[in-house]
This record gives C-alpha cells, sequence and structure tokens, in this order.
C-alpha cells in the first residue's frame, strides 16, 4: 500500500509487554490512536456497544487504579470516588457501575479532565513501579501486565467505536489517522485473487490445544480463557489458505443470499429480517458501485480485500452458500498455530484490511491468519476442560461471558501484535458487526 | 437575591424585537447563553425532548438560512446542503430531518464549526438587511421577526436543555452562567409566605381572548396560534394571587399526594407507577432534607419558590389535592392580562424561580403572573375559532401540534421579556416536566 | 335493506331504563348478542383495547355485585371472592385489578360458569329489587340504572370487540348475529349521494349546553360528564347535513390522502408512518375492488354507507383535506340536539353502516344523527365548568379520563337507542379505530 | 406414589414406534392428554413459547398432511388451504406462517373443527398406509416415524404448555388428568436423601458418541442432530449419582444465590435483574411455606424430588455455589448411556418429578438418568463433526436452532418414553424454565 508519507501516523511500536517501558509504550500508544480527534468525538456514543473515546481513556485509568494503585499503595485517596462508578465497566466485585448505554451522556469529566485523570494515574503508577512497596512485586507484575493487555484490547476498540461514530454521521467524516485511501488505479490494478481456490488439508486426530501457561505466571501472559491446554480428537479437515474476500462475499450478495431463508440460522433469519440486513456493516449503494465507509472516509469496495464486519450469521450463512462451514476453533489453532505472528496489525497504522494480490493456490500452509480481521469460528465461547474461573474480582475479567458468544481466532488491522498469541480468544455475539470481524471456510477432510 | 457582582452574567439586554438591531441583539443574546460551556457541554442529549446545544446554535441558524436566505436571495447557494438534513427540526415541507433521538450522536459539525456557520449566516443575514432585493421588505421583515422569536423559543430550550444534560451527570456540574446560591440563612431568613392564601374573584361573562393581529402584520408580532381574537363565556371564578410554592407542595408530598390514585387521572397515574414519581423533577432527599438539583448545582429546596418541573399530570393532581383546579386559558388571560409584563425573566440571568417574601393576602390582582415558572391551565391546545393555519412550510410551526398537548400561560425564568404578551400560548404534553413548568390554582366563583 | 326472515336476531326490544322490567330487558339483550358464538369466541382478546366476550359478560355482572349487592344487602357474601380481581375494569378504589392486556389469558372460569356467575346474580338482583332492605330505595334506583346503562356501554363493545376478533383471524368468519349481505344489485342499484353537498347554517350566539339534570336524580338518568348544564358562546357555523360517505373517503385514499404530510396533526403524521395506516381499519384491496371486513363477513365497500372505523386523525386529516373542519361538540349538540333519538341503532341489529341514499340537498336539519356512526368532535374531552367528580369509588366512572381523549357525539349500529341523549359524550384517545367511529364535517359560518 | 384408582388417566400404553399400529396409538395418546379439558383451556396462549392445545392437535395434523398426504397422495386437495398458513411452525420452505405470538388469538377453527380436522387426517393417514402408491413405501416408512416422533414431542409440549396456561390463571385450576396430591404424610414421611451425596467416577479418555444410524433409515429412528457417532476425547471426570433436588436448591435459594452477582453468568445476572427471579418458576412463598404449582394444583415443595423448571441460568449457578459444574453433553452420554430407559416418563401419567427416597450413596452408576426432568448440559447446540442437515424442508427440522441454545439430556415426566435414546439431544435457549428442566452436578475427575 502506498502510503502518503507525509500523513500523521500514530505512534504503536512494538511492545513486548513484558520490557520494563511497557507501561509507558502501552500507555502512549493509546492516546496516539485519537490524535487529531475534535473533542466532539470523544464524547459520542452511537449504540450500546460503543463507548466513547473519552470513556475509553478514563476506563484503563481506572483499571490501573482501581486494581494496582487502590490495592497495593497502603492508604491511597482515589483521584474520584465518583470515577469508581463512571469508569467501571461490568466489575460487579467492585461496585455498581453506570449503565453502558448512557456513556455518551456525560459532558463531565471533560476531554481534558480525562487526559489530566491519565496523567495523574500515570505519575502515580510510574512511582509505584520504581518504588514498589514490599511484598507486592508478583502480584504488581502480575496486575500490570493485565492492565497493559486490558488496555490494549480497548484500543481496538477506540479504533472500531471511532469508526462506528464517524459512520453513524450522514457527513462521514474520516479518522484523522487513517492514511488516505490509494489512487484508483491502486485497487483495481494487477491481478485479481477472484476464483482462486486454495485450500490445506489436515489429518486431525489426537492433538492439544490452549495454552500451558497458568494466568498468573510471568513473564508470559495468556489470559485465563486459553487455558488450561487440553487434549482434543479432531477429524480430518480441510481449511482455507486464506480468508473469504469482498469479491466472494459479492458474490454471496448477487445470488440473493440475503434472501434465501435456506441459508440462515433461525435466529440469523429473524435478525436479518429484522434489521432489513442486506449488506455487510458499512457497506451501501450508490448507483452501480458497491461503496463502504472506511476510517479513511467512503470508498468503492475492493474485491480483493478480506470481508469485514460480517456478523457470526452472515459468516455462517456465507459458509453454507459456498458449501463449506465455519472451521471450529480447535481446527483453526491446529492449522494456524505455527504461522507467523506478523501481518496487517494495529501498529501498520493502515487501519483498514489489505487487498489480497498473491496467488495461494499452491499455499501449503494458512496465510493471513493474523492482522486484517478476526475470524468467526463454529465454536460457542466456552471453558476449556479443567478451566476455573480466578478468583476475586478480577475472575469476571472473562468467565462470566462464557454464554451465547462465538469464538474468534486471529486478530485484526486494529489489534496490537504485542497482544496476540495462537491461542488467543476473541468472542462476541453472534450478531455483532462493528469489529473488523470476517471469516476463513473449513470442510471435513 | 444577592447576587454576586463577579459573577459572570450572560448578556440579555431588552430587545423589542421591531427595533432595527434585533437581530444582532437576539443573535448575541444565544451566544451568551453559552458563555463557560466546555465543548463537550455543547454535544450531549440527555433525552429524546433534550436537543444539544450546538445543535440549537445550528438549528435557530439554518431557520434564518432556510425561510429567509434560500427564499429571497436570488441564486443563494448553502453553506452546507446537508445541513437541510442534520438542521430541520420537524418541517415536513422543507424536507427530510436526521432523527431527532440522534441528535446527539454526531460529533461533527464541531463546535467550531457550528460556530462559524452562524457567522456566516449573520453576515449573509446583516447584507440581507442592508440591502434587500427589491419587493421582500414585507417578507423579510415578518420572516426576520418570526425568525428571532424563533430564536427566542430556543434560548428557553437551551437553558432548560443544560439543566437537564447537568443534572443527569452524577457530578452534578453546574452552569457557568448561573448565579451562585444565595447564603444560607437567606433562603430561611425572614417571614415565610406559607399557609397564607388568597384569591383573586373574577365576575365572568362574555369577554374576548386571543390576540386581535393577523400574525404576518408588521410591526406587532403574534404567533398565529393567538389569534383570531374571540368571544368567550365565562362563569364566574376564582384565582390565587401567586403561583403554588415549594412548601405547598412539599405538603402534597408529605400527605402521600404520589400515593392516592384517586388524586389522579387515569394516564397521570399509570405515569406516576411506571416511572416511579413520587415528587418533582431535579427533587431527591437527602436523608432529611429535601434537595434539588438547580443549575447552580444541587441546593436545598426554598419553600418560598414556586413549586418548577412539575407536568400536568401533578399540576391537575395537585390541585385536586387542594380543593382547587387549574385555570382555563381564557380565565387565566382575562386574569393577568392586565399584569405588568415583567418579572424574573431571562433578562435578570438568574435561572432560576425566586422565592416569594412578600404578604399577597390583600392583593386585588394576580401577581407573578410572568416570569419564573409557566403556569398549566386546564385548556387542551387547540384552534381558536376561526383559526386558520398559514399556507407553505411555516404553517406547521404551530398548527400540527395542536393534540394531545396543554396550554401554559406566563413566562418562565429562561423566557425572554421580549418574547412574550398576555396572549402567548406555550404548550406541552401534559407528562412533560423538563421545562420551568409551575401552576397556579383557580377554583369556581 | 332487505333482511332474510330466516336470520336470528338477537332481541333488542325497547327498554326504557326506568320501567319495571329494565334489568331483566337490558340482561336478556346482552346474552342475545352472544347467540350463536362458539365457545372459542368469547375467550379471546385480540388487542388491548378489546375483551373477551366472557370478560364483558362477567364484568357487568361483577357491577351489580360490587356495587350494589355487596352495598345494599346485609351481610353479603361474594360469589367468588377472586372475581374481584378478575372482573374489576378500572376502579382503583375497589380494589387491585387483573392487567387488562391479560384478559385473553384466562381460560377459567368457563363460558359456562361465567353463564351461571350472571344467573346468580340475576337472581340475587331480583330478590333484592323484589324486597330491598329499608333506606336503600334511593341509592337502589340510582345503582341500578347506573348498572345497566353500563351494561348496555359493554353491549357496544361487545358488538366492536367481536368484529376485531373475527376480523383479526385469517379465515375471517362471519358474527353469527350479523344479516348477511345484500344481494349485490342491491349495493350498487340506484341513485348515489355522492358530490351531492348540503350544510345546514346556524347563527351562534350564546347558547346552554350540556343535560340540567343531576347525575344521582331519578327517574332520568344522565351521566355526570353531561353535567352542569353551562353557557356558551358560539360564533355562527355551518354543518353538513350527513356524515362524510365512504365514497367521498375513498377520494380522499385516492387523492393520496396517506402520504402528503401537511394534511395531518405532528401524532397522526407519526402514527400514520409507523403503522403504515393507507386506509381504514377492516379496509383492504382485492385487486382493483376496495372491500372491507363486516361483521356479516367480508364484502365490497358500498360508497353510499357512512365511512366508519377512521381515528381522529383521520377524520381531522379528511376534513382538512375537504376544506373544512369538524365541528366542536357545543355546535354539534346545538345543531343536532332536535334531531329524532332514532336511527341505525342496536335495536335493528344491522351492526353495520346503513347506506344513505336520499337527496340531502334541501335539508334544513342536520340527519343520521343518531346511529350508524359515532362522530368525533374537535374538543378535547374534558370537565364542564362546574363539574365536579362524584365522591367515592363510582367517581372514577368517567372523570379520571379527561386528558388526551377527544368527544364523539351521536350513537352507532352497536349503541342501544335507549342508551342515548343529544347530550351524551362518548370518548376516546385520537388513534382509536375499532369502534364505530366516523364523521361530520363543519365549516365557519 | 398412591395413585387413586379412581383416578382418569390418559392413555399412554407403550408405542413401540415401529410396530404396525403405532399412528393410531401416537395419535391417541395425543388426545387423550386433552380429556377432560374445558373447550376454553385449548385457546389460550400464556406467553410466546406457549402454543394453545388446539393448535397442537393441528399443526400435528398438518405436519402429515403437509408431509405425507400432499407429497405422496397424487392429487391431494388440502383439508383447508389456509391451515397451510395456520398451522405451520417455522418450515419457511413450506410457505409463510401466522405469527407464533398470535397463536392464541384465533377462536376459530374451533376445538371441534379442530378435531374433525384430525379425525380427516387420520383417515386419510390410514388410507394411504393400507394402500400405498406404488414406489412411496421407504419415503412413507420414514415420513410416518418422524412424524409420529414430531407428535410426540408435542405431547410433551401439550403438558408443558398446559401447565403455562393452568398457572397464569389465578384461580389455579389443575390439569383434569394429573394424580390429586399424595397424602400430606406422604411427603414428609420416611427418610430424606438430603445431604447424601454420590458421585460416580469416569475415566474418560478417547470414546464415541451420537447415533451410528443414518437418519432416514428404518426400523430405527434418530433425529439427524444426534449423528453422525463421532469420536471424543474426555479428560477423567465425576458425574452426581441423581438429579439436584428441591431440598439442595432451596439450601442455595436461602443462602442468597439470587442475589449474589458472583454466582451468575453475565447474561444471566441481567435477567436475574430484570425479571426479579428469586426462585424457579412456579415456586412460591405461602407464608414460611415454600409452594409451587403443579398440575394437580398448588401444593407444598417437596425437598426429595428432582429440582424443575429451572433455566440454563439457574443450574449453571447452583452448580458453581455447589462447587460443581454442569456435565458437557459427551459426559452426560457417556455416564449415562447403559442406564435403563425407564423411570418416570410420560405413560405413568404422573405429570411431575417423583420424590428420590433411595439410599445412593453407594451407587456406582448414574440413576434416574431418564423421565422426571431433562438435565441441562454446559454444551452448546451444535453440529457434530461431519454433520449436513437433510435437504428441503424438513432440513429445518433440527439444524437451523443451532445458535445460542443448551444440550439438554435425559427425559421428563412428560417425555414419552418410547420417545428416547441415549443419544437423544434436547435443546432450549438458556433462559427457558417453562419445561419439566432440572440439573445433575459434575466434577473434573
Amino acid at each position: 500500500m502506498a502510503q502518503s508519507p507525509t500523513h500523521p501516523r500514530p505512534s504503536t511500536s512494538t511492545t513486548p509487554v513484558a520490557q520494563p517501558d511497557a507501561y509507558a509504550t502501552v500507555r502512549h500508544t493509546t492516546e496516539s490512536l485519537c490524535r487529531g480527534l475534535a473533542v466532539e468525538d470523544y464524547v459520542v456514543q452511537t449504540c450500546d456497544d460503543v463507548s466513547p473515546a473519552k470513556w475509553h481513556l478514563a476506563h484503563t485509568s481506572w483499571f490501573f487504579e482501581r486494581f494496582i494503585l487502590a490495592e497495593l499503595v497502603p492508604g491511597y485517596a482515589a483521584v474520584c470516588p465518583m470515577y469508581d462508578y463512571l469508569f467501571n465497566s461490568y466489575y460487579n466485585g467492585a461496585g455498581p457501575q453506570h449503565c453502558r448505554p448512557r456513556r455518551g451522556l456525560l459532558s463531565r469529566p471533560t476531554v481534558e479532565q480525562v487526559y489530566d485523570y491519565r496523567h495523574l494515574i500515570d505519575e502515580r503508577m510510574h512511582a509505584l513501579i520504581d518504588h514498589p512497596p514490599p511484598g507486592v512485586d508478583e502480584t504488581l507484575a502480575a496486575r500490570l501486565t493485565l492492565g497493559l493487555n486490558h488496555e490494549q484490547q480497548h484500543q481496538e476498540l477506540l479504533v472500531t467505536d471511532l469508526k462506528h461514530v464517524f459512520s453513524s454521521n450522514p457527513l462521514l467524516p474520516a479518522y484523522p489517522n487513517a492514511p488516505p485511501h490509494d489512487s484508483p488505479e491502486g485497487t483495481s490494478a494487477g491481478k485479481s485473487i477472484r476464483n482462486q481456490k486454495s485450500e490445506i488439508n489436515l489429518p486431525g486426530g489426537l492433538d492439544d490445544i490452549g495454552h500451558p501457561a497458568t494466568p498468573t505466571a510471568t513473564p508470559i501472559f495468556v489470559y485465563d480463557n486459553e487455558t488450561p491446554r487440553h487434549r482434543v480428537y479432531l477429524a480430518p479437515f480441510r481449511i482455507a489458505a486464506r480468508p473469504v474476500t469482498n469479491g466472494e462475499y459479492l458474490a454471496f450478495v448477487a445470488d440473493a443470499g440475503y434472501e434465501r431463508h435456506e441459508l440462515w440460522l433461525s435466529l440469523a433469519w429473524d435478525v436479518v429480517q429484522r434489521e432489513q440486513w442486506r449488506m455487510p456493516l458499512y457497506w451501501y449503494r450508490d448507483g452501480d458501485r458497491w461503496m463502504h465507509y472506511t476510517l479513511a472516509g467512503p470508498c468503492e469496495i475492493d474485491p480483493d480485500e478480506p470481508v469485514a464486519h460480517v456478523s457470526y450469521f452472515e459468516a455462517d450463512a456465507y459458509a453454507r452458500w459456498a458449501d463449506a462451514r465455519l472451521p471450529t476453533e480447535a481446527e483453526w489453532e491446529v492449522a494456524c498455530r505455527d504461522a507467523p505472528l506478523a501481518g496487517n496489525l494495529l501498529e501498520l497504522a493502515r487501519f483498514h484490511p489489505e487487498p489480497m494480490r498473491d496467488d495461494t493456490t499452491a499455499a501449503t500452509h494458512p496465510q493471513r491468519c493474523f492482522g486484517d480481521v478476526w475470524e468467526w469460528t463454529q465454536s460457542s465461547y466456552a471453558p476449556y476442560p479443567g478451566y476455573r474461573a480466578p478468583a476475586g474480582t478480577l475472575g469476571e475479567y472473562n468467565a462470566k461471558f462464557m454464554c451465547n458468544q462465538y469464538v474468534l481466532r486471529g486478530g485484526s488491522c486494529a489489534t496490537p501484535q504485542t497482544h496476540l498469541r495462537p491461542t488467543y480468544r476473541n468472542f462476541f455475539p453472534p450478531g455483532t458487526r462493528w469489529q473488523f470481524t470476517g471469516l476463513r471456510l473449513a470442510w471435513d477432510g
């Protein structure tokens, strides 16, 4: 992609979490994602799932204050007691919370006050990191790593939430940090990967998935939901060499995919009818052209990009139409665990999936496993065998959401590279579309 | 009231609409009401009835652009065509509108851009006023006066909407232009008017109400809904010398007024149950104390202030409890039309009802008819006999709302003095509480 | 109308309420309206406004039990204490009530049990009427008359609710007591009244409306809301000689009446959009033909029948389209009070408006004032000057509904003749369509 | 259980589906479940999940008409074309359907007409079975078996839906076919199993679950969703010897189980708060006593009965409180597949779980695997590896529901014995409570 050299790019330099300056790096990255925003852009909440940018900035700071400073600093006095109410997301163990759909109704604290809050927390965190009280080292290290990973998740949400905010505005403003679109010839030039098919055969059998680490151990960080590592039996299967593209998905749309009940789960068909879904989120027709809103503003759809902003419902229906299925998360992990953990991730600051121009017909391993789009699996988000939620309030982090959600694997153009692992489990309800979510097909072997 | 001399006060100098600099004065007053706001305060919409401050600033400008500049300036080019969609409130004749409950979802145009829009419209309006094209004088004068009166209505809404926005925030910030509360001794010192009663007797009979002017005539401006002047027959009646106070209303609350179905209209009782109303909007208990949120921040309730922020439902129930009734709008007009058009209005910049300390037991005419609080009447908002809505899009201004709303008379601490007349008809649905709405009792003669 | 002589007709012989056998007559009429119903037809509730037939049968009996037997018979024991909960409609003074929208969820008491209940109450009422305890005569007479008028109101509701129930069933069954449709030539033969216009001029001036009786006096019965008689001033006006017909209303529909926002009140336009109203309730298109469901089953629309099943919103929009307006209730009463209290009322057992074939162009008084359809007025339902709700639970009968409803005058093909008076005030919310509601035009004089 | 010998019992004699008179037997059983119902009891729908009894009677007949008669009888003419609309449940391939939540709004066809429809279909089915056209034998046999299994599922729904209908009536009527409650001493006498614990150890490892049959093969019937048989790997685990009892569940309630957020999934906690759940469906307090509605009417809770009418959410929360977990469906199948397929099933006509009085502390295999209550597993309802939905409209039977539902295993007191297999998969959304649903605990081995 020919990025304009003069375009402002948020700083997202590589951030091994365990390195000494990880705290400063991650915190700085979050702020750099807000570079160029108008004050108003920080305030608005365009649907229940979306949080205002200033809420993300404050909530991530509150996380450090509440779970590290307040617990590890003797006699700690909160910056503002009301923040425990305003910036707690869903930790019932930490007290009652301001109602999520009302986060966009708060003009105060102002953006400036939120930055002041962040910086005050940063000062106090640096002081604690530099001079921890005796006996807290292990807890501090574990909580610090968790807090930074937590903040990285909100970096992704910041980007996807701003995309929803901007796209909901009839003026369709661009995100100031997104590089401008390529020249028109860029999108249509060159050979297209359309109609290329390629599948990787895997033998199945007994295997182990999940991460062997215990969640609280350092220096390796994993989320509790990736553990314990456990044995699974897989039948032979095939998996696509790359994600499904816009061009392929357009063929499904053109084939009346959204009007044929037999392609859809019952719940999905209800939503398609009720919400009048006819294409992915952010797509629209402009005369004969298929357009979509991107963080760089509206543009024509590139058929070679991985399709994004489809729900589990749409991914499942597309797969059925294509005479395929979604992989299970175990299949995905087995197939992709050796892929390089690199790709179009947040650090590249492209904020949009990249087109795929390379011929993959001879691929022997899955490509594009990380970056561009999260890939829906057919697996319901459930505890791994032997899983126990951690004790205490932070046990609410993952465990209580293990119902009626589906696992996504990989990572998107809004996910920090340093946040990911092959065992990483993302999860959302099946109707979710505002994340960069796509799919990769699978078949029985 | 001992106002702090150093407190910033928005400029709201007297503004006879017909005077040459009326345009500049009214437009300046609107902006002065926003003095001291944070950018974020302009963006938020806390319920469907409330509009963001920046929307008010833009909509009032659009009104001049759409109904004056676009119609009277040959070859006029719109500042931004999308503003016709974003800033049209409810004029179906002027095209489709952005959905009202979504006004708070727009980060753009920014506050600065909205001010730029205002100032550009101001420039163009001044140019038009100074050098009108031939043949438009009459229309220009009429539309200009309407546009300024329209803007004055939005000045009141700006104040009441900001009160809702600030009060919805758990931090309970104060409006920067509200004078600070009096010292505590101020509120409780001095004699109280509690338990004083005084009624004015009126003989009824044949009378005329409504304004004799035709709505489009200059220089006297009236709204179409105040006309035509018409004959009514009234039975003898009595009307209270002053509005009901907080102290009187508290007696109703303390007498289980909100728990006794027999005091309430059927629709009202449904709302009381469903919304769990137990006191006026903005009131709350703090231990044993009755508090309310005011634009100067939270404070204890002064029993001598006119009660505000009660719905028609509550006004009606209170009157029934007090063995009285609400006046009809004809009764109100006949009783109050000779009262001086002065009082605690927007120009005083108090933004809150003033306590009543004077003995009214010997009053021979109603007091406090204008200012402090709008007074609910028992009259459904309906066309006067012989009324015809004006032709064209501006005919939508008042006429289409004549259903399921109730008339209020007088004016509040947020109403510009130059906007009012004794024949003025304000109207809201019976469950409305976010305006400065109170009541005055009446009885059969 | 050529009624089939073999068709079963419910007995609805004239019933002066004050005559000795009034109780038996009214009670019998109610049951005769249910003749021929399947058990299942008694159970179903197709929307919140509709009550199951068996609920009407039980509720009217409970009214006598609760307000007469329980209060006047010493030591009275209720037939079933739970009936106080199940069959109380809205009298908060008589205790809590089963939720109205859930009336159709009750399979028990069965229809047979409800009839047993009715007959037991009848026995007890006859015993009381024949041998009243000392000192109750006056109360008994007043309550008895009220109870019979109450039951007559439910006779009308029985018919309109069954119409809604049957029409909601895709099988479109007919009401067994409705006479079959005329032969096809009947509906189209003869001269049509289309395009005939005729208006009655009235001078206005000071007049008195409302009933002079006090509500509790015998032998004349009036509802409290018709009193007190009071003076009004009316400007000169004209009123149509007859109600608006289907044919006239079709011209409004054909002129895109439902698509032109400028014809509708703001609230009305919201409903038209949301509910996708395009014609009166029960109308539908069958190819090129305009059909409607009637209690005799589906049939083609007769252009000469008074239009029915239009809301206040539609009546108001039609009038605006026709360059007319709705009359006020005072105008209606003054214009129609001398019309004969006769017409196509419940006693004729036609259950449908009759076509108008007579030339009214020379009419000097309004025709068809009673019967066929209720006529919407522009008057909000409000207390007359000097009105006070009766004390006690029965004071809830009318007074608490005086908000956001509009007055209808006249009477419909489902109203008992003996129930009506020229001062009678019917009232419904402005969106109501399931009653036989039409309109008569008026104009300023 | 001491059943009253004179109590009417619906005939539910053993019905191996493949035997020649299976059709007559199953059809007869359905009708016998309606013995003694009042006509009104057939009509009512008390929530979206519940269907009226007459709808079940008609829908099961329509299933035979639509999928057998209409497809296999040359020139078949439908009994009533509208029934395709009224009695199609969810088969989009068979055309549009009457809206499910409106099934209770239909008074017609009457109950008698529905029985006539059933008997006409029975006649036609018997004629077809006796004299099938050439070449349809295999399809007829497969569809017939499917139709009978389908009808058996509706037998269970009939019972659970009637329980909801009766329980929603404040009169709390009993189901006429339920045997009366035991004498009071029966419920409390004898030793209680409270505080007895017993667990069965299972080694896990590689195993096969699911049914080896292909769904369309005869004579063995299985649902498509039970296939294909496939290999799984299980870690060692323990499973309880019997389901959780009312007494055990009461301890959870008494321990504030419904007020402790940390015990609940996030979605579950939302429901608990919103719906104010405090105990299982049908439970209530009567002073100090814990009561529940049963099909025999209200009675005190027996602590030794398996708890019923708990949702997945409650089952999961109880298990967490008990320091256990729910079994996966694979664990359940492996642990229980050798249990005798017998128990308190529909054929016993008890319509209520039976108390457990036997000591199970020395049990070596799970008890009570079939009958009494369905047992929630922790497994999301998903396709087995290699599963493909059958082609055509009947492919909608199971496959399209594989999202956001959870698998239950076993069978309840309302399930026909001949309908079950150890591989049988029942499934409902996690908030479902109106079925006889309970749980059995499991632990990691």
